[in-house]
């Protein structure tokens, strides 16, 4: 089976950072593009790091596509406390020679999409203003694209940025509201399982055994991380959210999902942001997400320790390449 | 120590009944009035519950003061697949020959705590308009009151009207807004902590073995309200919301408290209703609110059986009063 | 025909002040009492000068009942920029050694419209929160008033402290969306018109020549209203709004009334205590107000004035008292 | 002075035909593009309504870009009880055997901007999806467009879809959120100016005179509008909104314009669409717009109709091509 085409949305960032690499370093997908919104930093900031950490990944050959840089309504928001001034955390990465992709994040998606029906998976992990407006510019991506799994939203957790919202959907919620009502394929990975997903301190030097400058740009950026989550959840740990999405799309057994109705608030500042989840059915509106319900976070943390030595090895050619066959066994 | 002046302030309701009887059968409290909202039935139904159960209770001297029939915005909504056609459930009690207080309920609250400030608590177990309407009214009670036991709101937990809204904070929002932010000291006992508040038919029928009335009446109040929680929450038992505020007023440690800020929405329609406690703080208010967030289920429970049992033993004179030293030790 | 009456409702004001004094001076009128909320100025402030402008003008019988100091929902505020630091202008009246009424305004109205069902008027000139309370704890009071004159909202024209919202409305929306939606008998007059009631200073000087305190202090208030105005609407004189509602309880000719659906906005900061009339019937709402669409500001500024004369004649003995035929004709 | 660029965002609908002639028969402009929403009609039908307008003026060269088919969030909503079931009324064109531009109406705007900064002006005459994507897609043709005049919004004037709102804004209010706080040089011409710019029968009965399809088209498609403004608005004639706006590019002297801060509401259903213009200036904030206050109806309508006569000898060669010089004087 060849790898499943897989692009990645995202707002670089130390976990997407990390889905970056996790794609490079799983041979079930190929990774066909990066394309960036403003989120975690700033757009310019994304495209930055986005080629950096491909950089870093030896995939530089791999198109980053600026995208739109603004919420849809709202006014700008990041998360510097949360991923640092540059939006890797400690970490300091040389600069990349390679230039954006000269073709914009929106018709990436929609190109893409469009050039191998249902063939492209999008893991969306960023706010979802660059896939709204592809949705709205092209709306038969829709039927088009094989799957969206989204990271966000906050459903019965507590939000991380307001009382009741989860980041990504808190940054454009109306971008959120467009995705979440276009009748895509949707798998919603929600802050209420991500939060669990921690990678500690030990996991962290575990892979700083391999060596070489990728589990050290690792070690660095989530030392940042690990830190806001100590003082800001008291987690031991921190939350590797994005790439919990990208395993979803080529390990989706990591995942009970649960087929459901689930809206957005859009209207009101008290509660703006809020993802609902209609459990108990009161709205009468057909289900538009499969939402992860639980998750495997002791197997999806080996499978992503294990691949990141691999990527090491593959990378400085001291090992066979990868297969599909020796992930998290 | 005399007994505890309390009001309840209600919509009877099948677990509101139940917290009338346990008033009636604690000693450390003394029921002084019943005030009566519209909520779980309409207002006239309320009163005429308010009324029959008090004389069920060999207690008709007590005032039942009728209030406010509609919340303040919203259309009035009642619950009857939840109490049944007149809000008691299967139960049909004699009509009392009492008649309802000829004050309004909202300057029965306003009276009561003024006479005596520092001394009446109030369980809130309704749709707060009453006590909205009076502390516009008379500012002042916010001051004098000495604590405030709400039962309502879904701060963590699903909804049980809507996705994110409880059943006595939806019917009028507008009314918990005025209540939480009046500055009154607030117990709040939420849908999260009493939706596991069970009462089973096993406690039922034990109950049902001291004979006459009043187990009659639980036993057919309670026999509806179960069979709702099991179609509608899968519940194994019903939960009785109402007589857990009541035992607050006098048994406290059954709660563990949290200081928090708590709002609720009142302008967006796809959130209305919903409780909101910050518990990250990001809000940057005071706290509101001590809210319980755990509460010794199985003391309650055995607590509530043992003083049905009791006010039967007292009603029937086959036994001596209940003293407060025969409580739930 | 004995003198009808009526009830003001009121948070007095210049212009509160001055349709007091029309009342007092207009014999098809018997003012029973002036039941005062928040709104241009405090409760406090409103009280205190109720009672100074009725022993003005010689009628410190009638009672001044204090009514709710904040609105429903939202934060109070006050106009001190309109009607200066205590609420009447320039002026400063003997302070009246009469008490308010033992009985609260809200109170004062169900009872006084419950006694005689059908014979009275409110005329409500503040913000609707007393009235809105009125309904809530009473709502017979909806059928048995004969006739509710609201001076409130902006239909057409532009607001007078947001862009859109009318003070009275603006201060207590939720109020304003109760007494809308009650099924009352409203006559709603609005911003639009009595933004045009102009009185000028000629008028006032002209009213000087009568002499004695109470052209004085209609002078002395009246500077500082024609002062705001000048400076904030470019308006040669002063809006007398509140006594145009008064006059209308016995001149309903001065008026061109409309019948129509009026709402309220009360969910959105952008629009809140926005009125909207619906001209065009879109909102399939029955009606429910008769809105005022055109005044004769100049036969109502001539009964002013006139009425004025007379009362200083009344009061100061020389002169008949006035009697109901010798209005503006 | 080389005709300036001009295109025509727009959603045909009778009057952006006549929009679209108008700009045909006026030498100052060059009409470069014709981009497409739904709104009027849909988005399919409003493509082949304006390759088949521009076949009818001799114009198929021009390009015709599909745009955007729904709101951003709000559900489709057309306007066929005033445009007709296929947008024109009651004229049928014969089909354009052109095609529509390959290139999507958002792409068509912002390759125009920036290909030309300084240069090219919008007439936006339809729900303003299409001119919020592009700006959310390329900010930079904020700074490069030269001017954007909107026919949209109601400030003073009732609206004609809700009591409050305007058509075009009333579709996507989002959108026109987008634009209002995008940066952009706008021209707003209000429904409260162009509900008056009515065109009548008898100017309608003067243009067939000219003979030939362009006049036998405006007579049929005017028809049905004359017919709907008289039943839903009383109007003698049709307002002829969208090439009062078209003609602002060419003779801004027809307007009198006022700078003003002007929002739109989002959030609440009973004023969504709502635009507000801060006269008062309290919400602090800077303007936004040239709001036309005031418009030279008389001139504009024999503007037009001189215009369409010198359109029919233009394409039928009886007589010289227009030049700049024979305008409306």
């Amino acid at each position: 089976m060849p790898p499943r085409q897989i692009i990645l949305d995202t707002d670089p960032g130390i976990d997407d950072a990390l889905a970056i690499l996790l794609a490079l370093a799983s041979p079930e997908v190929e990774l066909t593009a990066v394309t960036v919104t403003g989120g975690n930093c700033t757009l310019a900031e994304g495209v930055r790091n986005g080629l950096d950490v491909l950089a870093l990944g030896d995939a530089s050959h791999i198109p980053v596509a600026a995208g739109v840089a603004l919420p849809l309504i709202r006014p700008p928001f990041t998360a510097p406390e949360t991923h640092g001034a540059t939006g890797l955390g400690y970490a300091r990465l040389p600069t990349s020679p390679a230039k954006p992709s000269p073709k914009h994040a929106v018709d990436t998606l929609i190109d893409a999409i469009m050039a191998a029906p249902g063939e492209v998976t999008l893991a969306a992990v960023a706010p979802l203003t660059n896939l709204a407006l592809a949705i709205r510019k092209e709306p038969r991506i829709v039927k088009a694209v094989r799957q969206v799994i989204i990271m966000g939203g906050a459903i019965r957790a507590d939000g991380n940025v307001t009382p009741l919202a989860e980041f990504n959907v808190f940054v454009d919620p109306h971008a959120a509201h467009i995705v979440l009502h276009s009748g895509m394929p949707l798998i919603l990975l929600p802050w209420d399982i991500t939060s669990k997903i921690l990678i500690t301190q030990a996991d962290v030097d575990r892979l700083l055994q391999a060596g070489g400058p990728i589990p050290r740009f690792i070690a660095d950026a989530t030392r940042f991380y690990i830190e806001f989550h100590q003082q800001h959840f008291g987690f031991d740990g921190c939350s590797i959210n994005d790439p919990a999405a990208l395993a979803l799309a080529f390990q989706p057994d990591l995942a009970q999902l649960q087929t459901l109705f689930v809206d957005v608030e859009i209207a009101s500042e008290t509660t703006i942001g809020k993802t609902i989840g209609d459990f108990l059915g009161v709205t009468q509106r057909a289900p538009n997400v499969q939402l992860v319900v639980d998750f495997d976070n002791e197997r999806f943390i080996t499978l992503f320790i294990e691949r990141m030595e691999a990527l090491v090895r593959q990378i400085h050619g001291d090992a066979p390449a990868i297969s599909s066959g020796n992930t998290s066994q």
